[in-house]
C-alpha cells in the first residue's frame, strides 16, 4: 500500500510518500515540498498548492492520504493562512483519492515515539529509523509529512508496531 | 457589470449578486447561502463548498468577485474552520473568474456607512437602502455578502458614492 502524508502549509507544504507491506514494513518512496512565493497574492498561491498536490498524487498514485490536523496556532495570522492552504489540500486530495485521514500532532507523537510530548527532533529521528534513512529528511516540512504517513501506516495496523 | 460577493464560511457561505451600471447604480440580482451539515467530515463539506461556488458562478457569470478578508477570529477554532472554506472559495473563484478582490471588515464598514466602527445592523440597513429592498436580506450571511459586493462596486468608482 502506498501512503502519502501531508504537512499542510501555505509557504511550504511538505509531502512524504511511503509504501507499507503486509507485515507493516515501511519504505520511503519520496519526499519533498511545494513552496509558494510570499509576494504572490493568496488566490495565486492557493492555485499553486492545488497544482502541486495534483502533481504529487498523479505521480505516486497513493492508496490513502494522511494529513496533519490544525487545531490551533500560536500565531493566529499564520494559522489562518495555513488553514486556507489546508482547505485546498484537503479538497484536491479528496477529489483525487477519496481516502483521507487526519491526525493530530498528539497522535503523530504517540504513534512514532509512544510519548505525547516528544520533541520535534525525536519524531524526526524515528522517521529516519523507521524508514532506514541515512539522514533526517530535509526540510522539516518533508520530515513531518513522512511522520504523518508513518502514523497512518501504524494506525492501520490497529496499534501494532513498525518492523524495523 | 455583475459583481458577486462572498461572506466566507464553512457551515454557511453567504453570496450576493448585484449589477452596477456606469453611473454606479446598484441593483440586486440574487442572494443566498451554501450550507454544509456539521455531521459531515471536513473534506466532504469542502467539496460541497466548491460545488456551490461553481454553481453560483456558472449561474450568474460575474465579471468580478469580492470576498471578505479573514484577519483574525475571536474563536480560533472557528477561524481555522472558516479559513479552510475560504481557501476553497478563493481557489474555485479564481479558477472560474480570475478577478478576485478582498476587503477587510473595516473597509466594508467604511464603504457602506463611512464609519469604521459601524454596527452589523447599520451595514444591513445600508444594504437595504442602496439596493432599494423592502426588507433586510436574510440570513445575515447573505446580507453580508451583498455588503461585500457593494463595497467592491464603490471601490471601483474610486471612492464615489452610490446613487440611490
Amino acid at each position: 500500500m502506498v501512503i502519502l502524508g501531508f504537512d499542510p502549509g501555505l509557504a511550504t507544504l511538505g509531502y512524504g510518500v511511503i509504501s507499507v507491506d503486509k507485515k507493516g514494513r515501511a519504505e520511503m518512496i519520496d519526499y519533498g515540498i511545494v513552496s509558494t512565493p510570499k509576494d504572490l497574492n493568496l488566490p495565486a498561491r492557493l492555485t499553486m498548492i492545488e497544482k502541486g498536490v495534483e502533481q504529487i498524487i498523479d505521480t505516486f498514485h497513493p492508496d490513502e492520504i494522511a494529513i496533519e490536523e490544525l487545531f490551533f496556532a500560536k500565531n493566529v495570522k499564520t494559522g489562518i493562512a495555513v488553514a486556507h492552504a489546508r482547505g485546498v489540500t484537503l479538497l484536491t486530495a479528496v477529489k483525487k483519492c477519496g481516502k483521507i485521514f487526519e491526525y493530530t500532532p498528539l497522535q503523530i507523537k504517540q504513534a512514532l515515539t509512544g510519548y505525547g510530548r516528544a520533541e520535534k527532533n525525536q519524531i524526526q529521528q524515528m522517521v529516519k529509523t523507521f524508514l532506514k534513512l541515512k539522514a533526517i529528511p530535509k526540510p522539516d516540512d518533508a520530515a513531518d509529512a513522512l511522520a504523518v504517513a508513518l502514523t497512518h501506516a501504524q494506525t492501520n495496523k490497529l496499534g501494532g508496531l513498525f518492523s524495523i
